[in-house]
């Protein structure tokens, strides 16, 4: 059998799910495609750190040639997506047309504004490394032009930093933002007065980490208050104009800041596909992760939309991603060899949270964990994570620095300041 | 006396001058405000690497307030110095204006086109930080284009890159880009054939590296032979549109990388100071480093024209800038004290250049060094050089990372795409 009569598989995304695909192809008798429109597969639970000066851009990315470098039966496309065409087993992408027997896509998530096209304007996004730099960039740009700016009502709006959303994504930003401001600025602004400073959580709900038991709720909001965050529960957002943020109760807040990390929906590519979508534009598949209609084109990750056996929407989070995409390729297995496909079923492994440099709360199926101990256990299992060695090793000597001496040296503006106007628009 | 009697010495740039000389002052009973318009010091010397993904941008830049947090008598602006009132003593800044009482202009070089506006449009320049991740997203990105194009003589000029200058910047760069080619990418793209990839050193002399004797300009030109560097001597560039390289001597190069290395001159601010300007836009300076008619303004490095006692210019070279920097400082407390000037007098340390992975070439006194053992002087000189321990360890690991296990992590394709017509206009 030559390569070329083997089934052509395209994955299209190199995220947890998408990439974890790839490599589980590598024994099996197929050709692997793997699309992504970068060349590096991004570790998205460290994004907070690089927005916050902690690590460098280069320890949470992972050129995806490295890691498939050694599967002879897979190949990586640089390339977007640009539209689908399932009838005829093709894709078009800026590469040009790419046919398929079967079709992963994991395509992921993007922030979603709910239609608000003021915050997708004005409001900062944490999605993908550029988003990341930019709020680097602009949280310590923001320092410099307020440290020489003598109106203190200016001041005071340009040192008020907004993060929007209490799940884990806004506890760890708003905490890791508030250490930054605290422990680092602090020391780098000596003769500036930095008490007006301040970071404000907003959760539209009455609290935060939804998903975490009360207890840890409640852990969760002490540990952040600690560290000087200012939590803000049943406040959702009306709108943001750049300078002014207005909450649907009628309070308002001036700043200059609103990281936004509330809402995530499917990529705009789950429309191009011609199947019932759910909330937030996933595509409910069926539980054998496949497209109704299609039985060779499966979706997985934050793409795809199931239900958990009590009815509730299976999680945005990389664990399923990658349980997901082991599923996938079981199933793609069992559609090529004709046996019958398995349902998908989520085994939960837990959530945690991190709150700063050294608290955090887990829940590990009937375990509880919170302060030092979680910290400790979050930053083990991120670390583990990490693709690379060296990545492992760079973070794990950056944190160790960052940990004893409370410094951050990456603290750089790398990038020329921008106008909202030429940001690009996703609503 | 308080600190707002105290003279007000304003240093224009936060590079190996600037920085040097506002550390210098802190036992000094002077105000000293440090301005750049980025908030960082880069290490200009391993720029090159940050272009060939062997080390990551934070590693060769370190935060100005982080280096000058302890020093009591010193404050960082983070501006772009758009004007010089010399007569009034005073500086138009995108923050405002600054009034000084002692001025040091530390502004630097940028790249010298010549006046070729189509160098200046299409070729591509290493001396910032978003230069160096500008090249190293450009070769990337080629690669990843070349791997999919079919006709062989567009994939030729994908894989055909141009360095010009044989200085050495432009040698180490050259050395970096074909290891980087043929060490690390050939196994990135396993199916690929590489052996149409070739990286050509441009130089419009006879010879590289002139300032070092004439057996280490063989032992260069050898090294790079081996490395399959193709040097081209007696070789100047007449014009390049983005796709077609020409020399003077009517030979033709298609190639879609041009990297030009080969001339710097003083910043544009120069142009601003009413004093006599040599070659490169640099400003003649006494021999105290004054500004003619103002005793005290001082220029130091890049910026500065002097002669040695031969007759000729300082090179524009880390080391000249330092020691001028120290000479600054110490004519600026004799004026401040009413003594005698004394003029700058250079001392040669030598000069290094890397030719890739293990080789180098060192002029030290009367000592002259190649191969692997004036490499590993090189690297231990860089590191240690380097500003804040963080930095040189995270190097040296990346260092030792990339040395016994040759790879590169961080061949991450960061930004978009860009026209050349979004590119600046600096002829």
């Amino acid at each position: 059998m030559t390569a070329s009569s083997l089934p052509h598989v395209v994955i299209v995304g190199a995220g947890f799910g998408g990439l974890r695909a790839a490599r589980r192809f590598s024994r099996l008798p197929v050709q692997v495609t793997l699309i992504d429109r970068q060349n590096y597969h991004l570790f998205q639970p460290l994004l907070y750190q690089v927005a916050t000066a902690g690590v460098s851009a280069g320890e949470i990315a992972y050129p995806v040639r490295a890691v498939l470098r050694r599967q002879r039966n897979a190949r990586f496309l640089l390339a977007e997506v640009t539209d689908l065409d399932l009838s005829n087993r093709r894709l078009l992408t800026t590469a040009g047309e790419v046919r398929y027997d079967v079709l992963i896509l994991a395509m992921g998530g993007q922030t979603n504004f709910f239609g608000n096209a003021t915050l997708a304007r004005h409001a900062l996004t944490l999605k993908t490394l550029q988003d990341a730099e930019r709020i680097r960039d602009h949280v310590l740009r923001l320092f410099e032009h307020a440290s020489r700016e003598s109106n203190v009502e200016k001041r005071r709006a340009m040192l008020t930093f907004a993060v929007a959303g209490g799940g884990p994504s806004g506890v760890e930003m708003a905490g890791a933002l508030s250490e930054l401001i605290h422990g680092v600025l602090k020391r780098d602004f000596p003769g500036f007065d930095l008490s007006i400073a301040r970071v404000i959580l907003l959760e539209a709900a009455d609290r935060l980490l939804p998903a975490m038991p009360p207890a840890l709720q409640q852990a969760t909001l002490q540990a952040l208050h600690a560290k000087g965050v200012e939590v803000w529960l049943n406040a959702p957002v009306e709108s943001y104009d750049g300078t002014l943020i207005r909450l649907k109760d009628g309070r308002q807040i001036p700043s200059r800041t609103l990281i936004w990390v509330t809402g995530i929906r499917a990529a705009g590519l789950a429309e191009r596909i011609p199947a019932p979508r759910a909330s937030n534009g996933r595509i409910r598949v069926q539980p054998t992760l496949q497209v109704p209609g299609y039985p060779e084109v499966f979706v997985i990750g934050d793409a795809a939309y199931l239900e958990d056996e009590h009815g509730n929407p299976l999680p945005m989070v990389a664990p399923v991603a990658l349980q997901q995409a082991d599923w996938a390729v079981a199933n793609v297995q069992c559609l090529l060899e004709g046996k019958p496909l398995l349902p998908f079923r989520y085994r939960d492994p837990g959530m945690m949270a991190t709150i700063g440099r050294n608290q955090a709360v887990a829940r590990l199926g009937r375990f509880r964990l919170r302060g030092f101990l979680a910290w400790l256990m979050w930053v083990v299992v991120h670390i583990f994570q990490l693709i690379g060695f060296r990545n492992r090793l760079a973070v794990m000597l950056n944190w160790a620095w960052d940990y004893f001496l409370y410094d951050r040296a990456l603290r750089l503006i790398e990038h020329p300041e921008e106008k909202p106007e030429e940001r690009q628009l996703l609503v």
